[in-house]
């Protein structure tokens, strides 16, 4: 059994989430590098996970001899180039969502993973692992609810993260593409169809700072999708009880509800304030089974040389719905894609 | 305490629902009584409630001497004339939703109104006040949940109740005049802004009859405000598990959930199924204590001499809303108002 | 259809509550006389009620010509003379649970009825009325838990209500006669068999005020009934989340979960506090439903000449139950009925 | 990073969890050699896990010289042996619950353990580790409900699994020592009190083939704690929609609810059966978590030279109340410890 030999890039908070499932927790992977350029998060690498081999380049780790793949935790801008360069370097590539900001590097990267049909081309969308919306997959597969007909769904993080959002906002593409695209891709493979038409309304109701960036802080979107389907997505930065992410798919036969509500513990408390559930703070909380069970998928992929279960395609169609939606919030008009 | 004389048109099953109310469940009222053109509904009123004048012609009953109001439960198409004849004998108004099926005969219906401001005019639209909805608004109104910005909400009936449907398509206006309307006055009550544009997108997916009336059997519609405020409602006529309305508001601090999930009766069921609730089969049983907190507040008015909650106007803008929607789905297009 | 006439016995907030209902609510009843020592209570049953006869005096009301029936919701020390008053003059009576505070008080009662089994004579035992039970009640009956073999439930009201409850121990007959015997019913009536042993364990945690009466605040009693089956009834004095009496039946095919969570509406909060829902303050919301459809009941019976759901028989049993619970605590031993 | 070398012996269904546990989840372990009579184990250890050392023989894989540490997955009466063996061969010890079916092991093993104060043993209290029960003790060490008062446990396993649990039943002391002791430990540790005496109430009501080994299939019983609580437990061995273990503690400023409902996935389906989960089917699923928690403290506990959170004395604790409740049932009596 000879592991799979992983370097990671980017150690923000989420890369160190994943940096510490693949140095721990995935059978058969090994993590033996880290790229970073923040010399306190190479510590934290070498001292925490006795990670080897550290450096501040990511050209210079692709070219490192040890490697078999890289797992990209990066800023969005950066993703296309650094998976283009991990597929000519020969390395299998997981890389965080989205695949990019604009859909001419989405194809770019498409055309470039055409060339390398033995590499594994991962992106991140994580959802499709959570054992509540993968368990929605396999009941709609299994016929549990007839045909699909409504997708509605929310995206909701919590309003004291919002600071850090507007600063983020300046690269991250906006709400909908760093937020409301997971549900996006959960719609199209959820209801087996394309999105034809969005129509958004949203608005920066509490936090102004970030129509600096023309951004929403709440939005919803309606969807027509080319089987006759609909999807409705809701995404907010400003919930005060808990980062809450839920979806219901709604078919001919039967409907199925995920994710609600989002408990941090299976406890209930009750008190002054009524009978209580607290929730979980973040999508790290929230998906913390899923990043791990979709890393171990990845290694799996390339042990057995077979694509996961979200393609480049997959990838590229979430952003031209988020660049969609982001245009009709903006312009306050349907848009047709 | 002299009771206020109530007759009642229109003895279908809502309208029985009502007569039975007013009978024996209204303190200061009394149903002295009846019309319909079916003699068993008759015969019914008599004999189970003791109704003493029973009237095959509206027209006669309004002119019977003895009534202070009446109590319309007859086809959409009959409200128009049928409040106004009543007001222009002097009667106060009951009259269930919607108001009328076009904007020509509820502007007709507000200036004959404006001719009798002593007399009380009410539309009902019940679930103002259901102990849930009207909780929310309470909640809202004492800042439990900031500023309201999302409204998203469901009227769900059984499929097993789609025959009838079809059939009622024909004189119902269709499901958005029939069914969301409740959704969209609560919108406006619970968002408190004016509907500015509407996109709806749905179908016929499982009744292929409901095109006969270029109807739908689940339709969902994202609503802009004129505050800014999103409204998302859905309808459906196809809901395996019962009759299934609830809502959300979402404001800046926080949200509230009506109605979820649709227990019949507050036990679980732990067997082969899982755990499990069993639901509210129609919307009789989950609006019970709201059709009956109506009557009894239209007595309060018409004793207290004031208007109820839900005016004329409020009436007429739900219809206005209503159309519009029906436009959007029937032309795929967004429809501004 | 000649009404029932009846006139009611005590006007405390219980009193209150069910004269309430006969006045306006209940279809076949009249309250026609009501029986209170403070004037302050006598003056709302004609201002709100409408009442018009009133008494000071127990006896005089019985005496009156015009009644059919008694509702008495007077102290329990009361109930046995009260009610076999009531039916040596004639009357119809609903009393309040307990039926006596003795076994010897109970067995005198049962005797006089015995000698006018043509009165009706109903004990107060709500819950049976309650959709909850005896949507659970009816469940069992068909079998779909195969056969009952466990009973576990709570009666727990809130710690704000303790000082009252203090004073109140005085001539209660403590929790388990006065809280408790609620459940002791439901057991004998949902496990279908007699209680043969008990142990209780429990104590004043919260207010040492109850040692004066040997009373407890929060207590456990297991009991073995002669079917083989158990019941676990717990009681509280000292809830802070609202007033919280829930079920479950266990049987040998599945299970029933009766009244969790104790939700005033409907409605859940989504806050700071986390996913919530406020509950019922005390037994009046928890029950409204229940002592109206249980008053509707008793005119029923008097109407149609038979029993009501609940014996005198077992009103007793419950008493006796609830007295050998009481032994149980106060001795800290097993104790066999 | 030196790595603790860890022998499993028993790779039956559990044996084989823990292995998997130990061999790819657990940071700072090494799963190097296991143990089993059942050759088609050891393969399995050998292929799937690529653990080296493959014994026959406990002793043997206790002398080889490559072990820090021993799990034992094995019957519960070999437990006092083998934890002594190992403990003298130098081993740190994890060890299944029981510890023990007699008071008198586990004093023996006590004694041995004090002679080896740097050997880690730890006792599979696996509840202590699962995230609910967690998050409740540590919610009451921080006064969110007071001071504790009483405790309300069920463990449930399905019937379907009846048959497996008769043929235990010979080994394993019965349904109080293999079950309900896990709800004996966190009553003692919940409440931070010894329990005083006990009152039981069961049968055989499903599986008369319990009998044989004066076991029960479903039973009650009622604890008083030293310091005052109440602890009420409940065990069944059918239930027919999952594994249900849940429990609630109950304090004079609040209570807490552990685990209800006991849902497979967050995911709500709404079909004929109503609104409805699916429940974990056997604790492997509901306690996946805690496991793996629990065997990740055991190797830090090994690594920082520290006992886990459950010291053998408490195993004995437990195995001292589960003794007096099998006493208490079959002789259907109060039994002081």
């Amino acid at each position: 059994m000879e592991k799979i030999r992983i370097g990671i890039a980017g150690l923000g908070r989420l890369g160190k989430h994943h940096a510490g499932n693949l140095a721990f927790r995935v059978k058969g992977a090994e993590l033996v590098a880290a790229c970073s350029i923040v010399d306190a998060e190479l510590d934290w690498a070498r001292e925490s996970l006795g990670v080897e081999h550290l450096f501040e380049d990511y050209e210079r780790m692709l070219r490192s001899t040890q490697l078999d793949a890289v797992f990209l935790v990066t800023p969005t801008n950066r993703h296309p180039q650094q998976i283009m360069a991990a597929l000519q370097a020969g390395r299998h590539v997981f890389c965080e969502k989205p695949l990019a900001l604009t859909i001419a590097e989405c194809e770019e990267v498409i055309g470039v993973a055409r060339e390398h049909p033995d590499r594994v081309t991962a992106i991140g969308f994580v959802r499709r692992y959570d054992p509540g919306y993968a368990y929605a997959k396999r009941k709609i597969q299994a016929g549990a609810i007839g045909r699909p007909i409504l997708f509605r769904a929310q995206t909701a993080d919590m309003d004291e993260t919002a600071a850090f959002q507007v600063e983020f906002s300046k690269s991250s593409g906006g709400v909908f593409l760093d937020a409301s695209i997971h549900d996006m891709d959960l719609a199209r493979w959820l209801l087996e169809s394309e999105v034809q038409d969005v129509y958004c309304v949203g608005d920066c109701y509490v936090h102004a700072e970030f129509r600096r960036y023309d951004d929403a802080d709440n939005a919803t979107a309606l969807y027509r999708l080319r089987n006759g389907a609909a999807a409705s997505i809701t995404v907010s930065r400003t919930a005060m009880h808990g980062h809450d992410t839920h979806a219901e798919v709604v078919g001919t036969k039967g409907s199925l509800v995920v994710g609600r509500p989002p408990r941090l513990v299976n406890v209930d408390i009750c008190d002054e304030h009524g009978v209580r559930s607290e929730c979980v703070p973040s999508f790290y909380e929230r998906f913390e089974q899923a990043f791990l069970l979709e890393a171990q998928d990845f290694v799996r992929c390339v042990a057995e040389g077979c694509q996961p279960r979200c393609s480049l395609a997959d990838a590229a169609e979430a952003t031209r719905i988020a660049i969609a939606t982001t245009t009709s919030y903006r312009r306050g008009e349907r848009v047709v894609l």
